[in-house]
Formats: C-alpha cells, structure tokens, sequence
C-alpha cells in the first residue's frame, strides 16, 4: 500500500510537469482551485486526518496551512474564503512543494505501524487526491481559456490525433429486481456508494457508445439550442441569458460562415485544434445533456440502469472488453475527447439522477462525514471516468457528481430508451 | 361537472372578498404574481386550450391577453416578463373581472358539446386553477409583508385562535415492494403522478404529526441556525448570507430579550399574532427541514415512504381519520398553522425527494406537456397539503415541488427513521 | 398666495384624469414612485413642515403616513423602503385622496394665521410638488413603457402633432467676471441657487436652440455609439453593456431595415408615434449628451455659461422672446418633444457642470436642510425646464440634477464652444 | 534625461525586491492590477508609444503584448479583460522582465536621436510609470490583506515607527482672482493641469496640518458612521450597506472590547500594527472625509484653495518649509501613514472639487488624448502626493482623481472654512 500512496502522490507532481509558479497561482472563477492549492489540500488532508491524531507530539509542517487548505470541513475549523484561493500567493509553490515532501516522508516514515482504521482513512485520501487530479487538469484548462496568450504559445506544441467511431446502436437490458450500490470491504467505495440495496428496473437499452461529435453537431444545427421544447425551463433561461450556442470550448466563429464542421475550434488542454467529430462530446451541462436526449427521442439513464449495465458486461457484447481504462498517457496534452470503446475512461456521462444518499446511508465518521453528503442537492450523479480520471479511481459503484448548469468537466452522455 | 366547474370558478372570486384594485395589482417578487394576474390566467387557460380550438369562429375577449396572461408555455407564443407582472396596470382588475365573466359564459354556453378530451383539459384547468387559488393566498401573504400599514390595519381585525397538539410519536411501517404513482382514468391525476410502477421500501417510521412550532424552538434555541453539522453545505450558506434565524414571517426582536415563546410574533394572512407554539411549522425551506430532521436524530421521508403512509390509512391507527380535509373556513384570516391530526391539509411536508419523472412517464400532449415536466430540476416534492389549498386539490398521489430554498408556501415537514 | 397654494395642489389632481388606482400603484424601477405615493408624498410635505409644528392640537391624518411617505428626510425618522413603494397597495388611493383633501383644508383654515416663516416653507412646500409634478409625467411614461398593453390602447387616442425647427447657429457672449445665483428674497429660489457669487468666464458661444431630433440622429448614423472615442470611459462601457443605440423610448427595430427616419417610433406619454426630427432631441443622458457635443467640435455649457445667457435674454436677438414658457396645453398628451424657441421650457438641458455647493453655501435650517445639499455627489446640473415643467418652476437660476446614466426625464442638451 | 529615464524605471525593480512570481501575479479586486501586469504595462508605453512608431523597422518584443498589457487606449486597439489580469500566468514574470530589458534598451540605444515630441511622450510615460509606482505599492497592500497567512509573515520583520504631530490649527487666506493651472513648458505637466486661467476665490482658511488618526478616532467615537446628517446620501447608504465603521485596514476588534485606542490594529504595507494616533489618518473615501470635515464643523477644501495655498508657501510660516518630499526610506515597510509637516508627500488630500476640465482645455493629440479626459465624470480631486508617491511626481498643480467610494489608496484630508 505504501507503493500506491507513492504512485498517486507522484502523479500529481507529473501533472505540474511544465508549470510556473504562476501557473499554479491562477483561479478562474469560484468552482475552480488554483494547481498550488489543490497540491497543498491534498496534503493538508494526509496531515490533518493522518499525522496529528495519529503521532502524539506531532510538529505540524505550518499552523497556518490549516486555516489556508482546508476545503471545507467545518468541524475542522474556519478556512480561507473559496473564491479568494488565487489571492495565497504566500506560501510560495516551493514551500507548498516543501510541505508535500514533509508529509510524504511523515507518511513514510510511519506506514508499518498504521492500523486498519488508519489505513482506511489513507486510502479515502488516495481517492481524494485522484479526484483533485482530474480537477487540477479542468481546472486549469478552465485557466487557459482566460489567457489569449497562453493557448497561442501552447497550440504550436500541439499534435493532431485521430481516432475511431461506432454507429449509435442499442444495447438491450431486461429489467427486474437489481442491487444498487456496494457494500464491499475488499475494495475501496466512498461511503455514499452504500449500502447496497434493490431497485426496481423496467427493461431498457442504453446506446452502446456516449454520444460524439456529429451528433451534438447534428442537435445543434437542428436549432436544439433555441428550441424550448427540449430543455427543462431553468436550462432553456440558463443558455439564452448566457448565449450557449454550443458546448464550453467550442468556437464556432469561422463554422458559422462556412457550414463546415472542420472549421470548428476546440480549445484543449492544449491549445486550439480542428474539432474531431468521431470523439465524444465533452464539457456539456447536464441541460445540453437532458435536452440533447431530449431532441434524440430518448432519455438520460437513470444511475441503477447505469450501473447495472456497467456489472453485466457481458450483455451487449462489445462493452467493457477487458479493458477498464484505456492507456491514454497522461503527457498527451490532447485530452478534449477520447474514442468511444467502453463504459469507462471516456467521458463522464450525466444520468438523470440527482445526487440523494441511498436507503440506509449512514455518513463515514467524524471530519470524514462532511466529504460527500452535505453537498446532496441541486446536483446530479455523473458515471464512467473520464481521460483525465486516475486509473484507480474508477469503479461500477463510483457516484461522481455537479451541479447541471456546471460544463467544465469533461462531462457528456450516453442515451438510454424504455423498452 | 359543470357545477364543479362553477364552484372552483367562484371560490376565485371569494378569495378576493375585502381586496382592492391596488390589493390585486402588487407583486412583491418574481415568485409571486399579482392577484389580479391569477384571476386573468386561470381565465386565458380556458380561453387558450378550450375555447380557441374548441369553437370555430371563436372571437378572442383581446388579443392582448394572449401574451399578458401565458405563464411559461412557449409552444403558445411569447409572454410578458414574469418579473414585470406587477406593472401590468392596464387592463384594469374591473376588466379581467369582464374577463372571466366572458369565459365563464362561454364555457358554460358550450359544456353539453365538449367531448372526453375537451372535459379531460377542463379537468386540467380546474386543478390548475385550484393550484394559483392557493397562490394567491401565499403571494399576497408576501405582498402584506412588505406593507408595514396593511399589516397594522389587518391586525385590529384577527381574532386569536387556539388549536390542540398530539405529541410527536411514530407509526411503523413494514417495507417491501410497493406501488407508487396512479394510472387511475376515474379520478383526476396530472401526468407526472404516473404511470404507477413498483417499488422497493425498507421498513420506516414516520412521525404521526408535522413537526410542530414547539420542536422547531427547541431546534433554533439548540443552536440549530448556526452548526453547520446540520445542514447542507448550500443550504448553511444561503441561511448565513441572508440570516436566517427563524421562519419566514417570524418576528424575533423581543423573544430575543425576553427569551419567552410568546414573545415572539409571527406575521399570518391576517396580520401579525403571537406564535401558538402547539401548531404545525410552516414557511420553511427544504434546507431548514432537511436541517431539523437531521438534529433531530431523523430524516425527511421519501415521497415513496410518505405516498404508502397516505395509501394505508389503517396503519398506525390515527392516520387520516375520515376527513381528508379539515373544513377550516377559507374566510378565517388566520391560516399561519393548523391543528395536527392527519396528513392532508395541514401543511405541504418536505420530502427528500428531487422531483424527477416516475418510470416510463410520458408528458401530456401539446402545449400542456409544458404543465409540469419542464421543472423536473433542482426541485424537491412536498405532499399533502395546506391550510390554503382547495379541498378536491388533495390526494395521496398529489406531487408538488418547489425549490429548496424557497419559504414563502406553507410549507413544514413530518420526520422518517430507518427501522 | 392661498390661491397660488391652490392652483399648485389643484394641477397634481389634473395630472390623474385618467388614471386608475391600479395606474397610480405601479412602481417600474426603484427611481421612480407611483402616482399615488407622489400624491401622498406631496401633502405629507405640508402636514410634517407646516401643520404639526403649527398647530398644537394637531390631530395626524394617519400616523402609519409618516412612515409611508417620507421620501429621505433622516431627522423626521425612519421610513418605507424606497424601492418597495410600489407594493403599497394600502392605504388606497381614495384614502390618500381624503389624505390630500385634509391637508388641503387644514391648510386653508389656517392661511390667514401664518407668519413669514411659515410661508417661507409652504413656498418650499409648492416649488417640492411642482418637482413632483414632473416626476408623475416621467415615472408613469417610464411604468408604461412596460406595459405594451396600456400603450396599444393609448395610441388610438393619439393625435399626430407638427412643430417648426431653427436651424442651429451660434449666439456669441463675451467672458469675464459675472455673477452666478441669487440673493433674491422677493421671489422664491432653493437654497442652492444660492448666495450669489463671482465667476470668471471665458468668451463663448451657445447654440441658439437645442439639439434636434436630426442632429442627433445623423451622430448615430455616424456611428456614434460604437465610437470610443466620444465618450468618456465609465459612459461607453455602460452604453455597451446596456445595448444602447439610441435615446430611451426610442424603437429603431423598423428604421434599421428601411434607413429611413419616419421608421423611428418613439414612445411618449400618449403612446407611439413616428420620431418628429424637428423637435428637441430628449431622454439622453449625460453621457450620452456630452459624447454628441464631442462629435459635434463642440462641448456642454457650464452652468455659469447657461444662467449668464439666460439672465441677458437680449443678446443674441432671438433668446428668449417674451414667453417664459409656452403654453402647451398639459391635456396635450404629445410631450415627447417640443418646438426650439428658447431657453426655457423645451427640454432640460445637461451641463458640464457636476453639482456642487456654491462657495460659502449653507443649508437651509431644520429637517429641509436635507432638501438638496445631501445629494451633492456624482450627479450632473441640468438648467432650463421641460414640457413637463409646472410653469411657476421655471426661472433662470433653477439648478435641477441627475446622475449621468439617468435618462427618463425630458432630458436634451445645448452645445457651447470656446470663443 | 536618460538619467531620468533610467532613475524612474529602475525604482519599479526597487519595488519588487522581496517579491516572488506569485506575488507579481495575484489581483484582488478589478480596480487593482496585479505587480506583474504593471510591470509589463508601463514598459508597453514606451513600446507602444516612442519605439514602436519612432523605429522604422521596428521589431516589436511579442505581438501579443499588445492585447495583454494595453490598460485602456481604445485607439490602440482591444485589449485583455481589467478584471481578468490576474489570469495572466503566461507569460511569467521571468518574461516580463525580459521584456523591461528588451525596452530599456532599446531606449538607452536610441535616446540621442529622439526629437523633441518624442522626449515630451517620454517625459509622459517616466510620470505614468510613477503613477503606476504608487499602485504597486496600494494595489499589492490590497492582495496582502486578503491573506492573512502572507500578513502573519510580514507582521514578523515590522519594526515599529513613531512620529510627531502637530496641534490642528488654521493657516489664513485672503480671497481674490488666483491663477489655477499651469501652462508651463519649462517643467512637465499633464494636459489636465492647464490651462491656466483666473478664479474668484473667496476668503478661507485651511488647516495646518491633515486630520490625524486622533482626529477620526473622534469622529468615529461620537458616532460620526452612524448619524446620517454628516453624510452624502449615497455615502450614507453605502457605509451602512459595507458596514463601515473605520478606515479601511483599520481592525477594531479589541478595541471594542477595550475602548482603547492602543487596541486598534492597522494593516500597514508590512503588516499589522497598533494605530499610531499621531499619524494622517489615510484609506478613507471621499464619503468618509466629506462626513468628517461636516461634523468638524468644516468643509472640504476646493482644489483652487489648495492650490493657492501650495503655491504660496510663506503664507503661514510652517507650510512646505524647504522639502518638497521628505525622504521617508521606501525599503521602510511602515507606510501606512506619516508625520505631519507640510501640503507634500503626507497623503493624498480628498478635495470638494469634481473632475472637470479647466476652461479651454484641449486633450493631448493621438492617443495620449485618453490619457486623463475621458474619466472626467464621477470622480473628485486629490491633492498633496503620498508616503507612496515617487518624489518627482509631486508638485503644486497636479490632480490626481478617485471615485467617491474609493479607499485603498493613502487618501486622507485637510479641513477648510469660509473666512
């Protein structure tokens, strides 16, 4: 275990390869969190749930990293506002990086003589920190799209990529009694993937592969964005009075002269390329989602439809394969989309679940009680993983979820249909 | 049907027995519209989906009308801006009066010659109406609130009343596969109350009375407004930035000093009166409820839980009695709280239910496929009922939804508990 | 100066021919009052300065009204929130009428016994309802603008009016020291119109009418609002932001297809009719108007320059004829602009001058010190007066103010240039 | 001169000493601008504005600096988001110095060839990079004090400061026509302090010295922030609004429990400090000094009384004795306020005075004309110069310019009365 705790620690380092300081400064907007701050957070975590009720005369690293790296655990203590982390510019990145080392080498130092309950918290701060991974790659993409300059020095490092498309075909389920949820303790689960209990499914089919491209394309040129009819009311008002005409990231300046989908821009991680319509589309709100099925004839998938489709591989054939997270390396800057294989690794797919705790929740413990279910409302439950997901960090239970007007993700959808 | 058409018709008009031009022309925010608007929408309702494509020749009472009076229906045309209604000076309340007069005369000219589809719209319009009849009530009960003048010139008019308590003890309920929603075609249902299908419940509790002002104090003097602990995380924020200390339309200043509970006032429809602590909470949000039950060692029901409840009246003995509604006269002004004794019609309870489509739902044709499956977002349902709601308005399958945040319906909630 | 006291309160009344309770209860923006509150407003004036510290028995019409119908007077006390005026559905307007017809006969019960002192405040009192007077003609024109119903039904009973244009040269002044504001007790003046004082004032030109409807077009066809360069900063960004492309009430959506200047339609408080490009451009702001003299060569006058050619009507041969203000009839409901005789009574017109205290400026005594000098921040001075103007409100030293985005009053501009 | 030049560019290096490339990037309000983005903007003046059009084949350091770092030259083109500036990680500070490099030298190679319209835009852009000099150190004191943690480090190496006061008494002048402006060749000016022209000034005294800490200390103890008749309405509203109840920077709250003026903490440049009553009182808005000189019984001075009184020294003994800057060390973080000695280099001093143009005033040509005019509405005059203040930017005709509400600039007053 010692070994996955340095694997997922020195990702995030690989993640900052080719940052400046002021790179990990920035902040965007208020959902987002500057590269330093999530480096600082995730150790911040390790220290305050870890090292100080674990070692009895525990020296912390600086006792002001507690008020600056707490996210928002209230029984921890009061914390630097949210929308403000882009203003620490001290601690500078080099004493953030200075406090990474001191809790890695604590953290080492220590490993043989944690006990289970403490190795359980250490594998909830593993998870946590790979989801502070995909948010350190959309968070600051969400930077980049900010600075003009920025994406220009980027795109000349930019290479090309292609990739394969399927038909949108269905895949079929027969309904019935199903489980919902783990209540495994050979692998991890965050506690809201629990307990598991039965739903009643009717018969369904999900389309085989999440949604590309050309498809939204086709909704779009179809005037799905100004069609009512397709949107909750909320979602319609939302893209009017914010002039949505497309997903984030797209410029469609020179494809509205020219009709041509080759003349669509999107903007990556890195930089500006030709839009690629055989990938699935990426970055749309859980509106565009809702309304695009909509338009589709279908529906979103409810997350017990999901999930149980994603423990039956074996249904449908092509799903899942054997892979569950295709080896896209993580220095290839050209994460907007991916080919569509699997149920896994592709893209975040919405469901129309909202995010609520199952029958029978009961919250972790402690601090840890706050890390998932004081956010369930107003949000929706997204499934799969996506390219910028940690290769452990996705499972058929795992529950992400945001906000429905929130598109920085990379958030699309697969299609689903009553049978 | 006819005569039911008249008497939902008329009880329109004894709302707004006592109320001026100026009464029924304020709007006090974009939530609320102006009485007069009610009076004339409910009349373009039959105006829009009966009359107009029901009669050849049909000469329009003003075309104006058209886009004055369309709520949210895009498929109908546009409208004027739901914010704006309280301008709408012109057409004079006298004129929408003539109005609903002229409908009402050609609907009544016409009703032996509607057929089945025509009365299934009539059907639709009635709970509509008695819907915006229970608007009214709140919506102006808000526009008082911000008249200092009205309020004092009301107060001299509301006698005092009293009403019993039961204490707050549990029914229990086994679990198992039940069914929810309707398919009924004898009785009236909206579109979103099916189609029924089955589902899995664990046994539960829940308490045999809304939670009553008495408990509520107990929560706000535990300090229940300022631990976090309690509450979701949006929802602990929102109260802070608009400090909340109490329900809305509860006075505090000198309970604050006196620390006695009747010293604290609380603003009903009919002017400010001392807060009878043995009646129901209402004008709380989901936020504050979903925060109670959790101080409270409980949780908010499911709609599932609380539906199965209604149907199985013989459970728990006292459930429901034989009156489904409680005739508390409409013209009492004093509508703040009511007696707890069953679960229709004292206050709209709280579930933690996000209001989302039933399994295989289908929206209602045309342009009233617009009526309610547009909202299904960020929204949680209440049932049963309130003080201010019609009577043939109330049923175990009834689901209304607002959003989390909003206090200004008579809403309160009844705790659930795992069993 | 009974009858005088009369006349004043008798044209507010004149001012409501036509109007319903529902017109004088709208409340369109938070600058703006209902009629009915204007009307309050203005007899509460006389009850708070003149009957109740005049009488020693005074019995309060309703002492609720203090509180209502304050405007910003801190030493009377607290008061209704400003932008809440329009939910003030009680008392109704037939009651604030009585209100009226109390204060009036206290009022004339009492005339014979006041003293200097006190008819030194019922002047106030008078010169408070004309300013108010003009408001009632602007605020409601403002409240029907929202309302494309009430002007559909006004515009039949529009009559189409013509007026004659001058063309727009010069009329010269030399410079030098002069005097600025008045000492005058023989007839009424604000306190801020004094003490009298020296300036120096450099030779100069002002134009001999004010900017027409023509002139001001032919700027926006020249681009003048997309053209930086005009304005100043804070101007141009709001006039983006806002989507400004012409004055307030003007409709171009016809005009931009067709280029032709009869396309332009122009609300005015009689409902639309084609813009009149001979009349005197109205309803721009500051901004506005000191952009159009920057893309003339020209520049706005200083209040010293407009009081100095106003008080020397005889130069310039044409300034001023013999008419103090025209007699357009108040019944005429065409006020949207006027023919260009003189410098009074057309248009207010916006200097460059920022409002500020003349030099060795003291407030008037008692709660009326608050009448003007509290408001001495960010605003612009306007001199002439308006169609809108009560006649005995017009003089040449009357300074009037607005903030410089503010453009629902009858607002133009004179160009000056230095000589 | 290219002593000058070099003098004036090296002190925005000496400001920097100590500051980290996340420091030079953060941006805590957008009416400030991050250290870096000033560095960048006041070398892409003399890129833009001598290089670029005085160098035939001039080639310019990174075409994309043109959009990054022009602040608000609309002739020059479009440029990056104000509020957006602290997004620009890329390019690095490394680069940005770089980029100064690249400029100063280009300017030292070419300085023997400049002409004299091109030394007279240098002589301009050495005194905007002296205006941006002060900036540095307001807009940077403004992003420390939203991180406590950077504040807490500083607070360490503060040394604490002391400093002698005067007793506040008045200095006399007599009235008369004064010259207000300059039309100077022989010594830099900007456009905006000329022309030169006559003004009626009447007899007046100012204070000695500016109000002290002690002073406001009384204001703020007699319940100056909380009685509305020493305020602008507007000033009034917005103090409640904020809750302000000191200067800013100012923490009370020890000394709310104490009562002692020792209990006051002042966030300086280098950290917190107890209020030194002694000192200016600085960081208040005009609000705030307009209130103050009316419940002292004064006024605010009027440019053309300062001015006068600047110019003419001997007048009153003590004022400006023989320094026009004293030489407060600018490696000394103790800059919050100074000892009190003459009109120079204190604090900048709030006037009563708006932002006009003086009679006759003409822009500068090209785009320099946007330099100062097109900000002439909604602003009042400074007068003095700052501990803050590079010494050769201060001098007796200078007029620097805020908004009403602005207080984190070193702005205090000096009072005036009418003699």
């Amino acid at each position: 275990m010692l070994e996955r705790f340095k694997e997922v620690r020195q990702r995030s380092l690989t993640l900052m390869q080719g940052m400046s300081a002021e790179d990990a400064q920035v902040q965007s907007m208020a959902d987002a969190s500057p590269l330093k701050w999530h480096l600082a957070h995730t150790s911040w975590f390790f220290e305050t749930f870890v090292l100080k009720p674990g070692i009895n005369d525990y020296q912390v690293f600086d006792r002001a990293f507690e008020y600056l790296f707490n996210s928002y655990y209230d029984s921890v203590g009061s914390r630097h506002p949210r929308a403000e982390r882009g203003l620490i510019s001290r601690p500078s990145l080099e004493r953030v990086m200075a406090y990474r080392n001191h809790v890695d080498k604590q953290m080492a130092a220590l490993f043989d003589t944690f006990n289970d309950a403490q190795l359980a918290v250490i594998e909830v701060g593993l998870h946590h920190e790979m989801q502070h991974q995909e948010l350190m790659i959309t968070d600051f993409k969400h930077a980049l799209w900010h600075n003009r300059y920025a994406l220009t020095q980027l795109a000349a490092q930019n290479s090309a990529t292609s990739s394969h498309s399927g038909t949108s075909n269905w895949v079929e389920f027969s309904g019935g009694l199903k489980h919902l949820g783990t209540d495994a303790t050979d692998s991890f689960a965050y506690d809201i993937e629990g307990p598991q209990h039965q739903v009643c499914i009717a018969p369904y089919a999900l389309g085989k592969y999440p949604v590309t491209n050309q498809d939204y394309l086709d909704f779009i040129e179809d005037g799905g964005y100004q069609t009512a009819d397709y949107w909750m009311s909320e979602g319609f008002e939302l893209a009017q009075r914010e002039g949505w005409q497309s997903p984030l990231y797209w410029c469609m300046k020179r494809y509205l002269q020219s009709g041509k989908a080759e003349d669509i821009k999107v903007m990556t991680w890195g930089g500006y390329r030709p839009l690629d319509i055989t990938e699935a589309v990426v970055h749309i709100s859980w509106f565009e989602a809702d309304a695009f099925a909509r338009w589709a004839g279908a529906r979103l998938p409810t997350e017990a439809e999901w999930e149980h489709a994603a423990k039956h591989q074996d249904v449908g054939g092509h799903f899942l394969e054997d892979k569950l997270y295709h080896p896209r390396s993580l220095n290839d800057p050209n994460t907007q989309g991916q080919p569509l294989v699997a149920m896994y690794g592709d893209v975040w797919e919405w469901t129309q679940s909202p995010f609520t705790p199952y029958p029978g929740f009961r919250p972790a413990h402690g601090a840890l009680a706050e890390y998932n279910s004081k956010f369930m409302v107003n949000q929706f439950v997204l499934r799969g993983g996506s390219c910028a997901s940690a290769q452990g960090h996705i499972r058929a239970t795992y529950r992400n979820f945001f906000h429905p007007q929130q598109r920085w993700q990379f958030s699309g959808l697969r299609l689903a249909q009553d049978r």
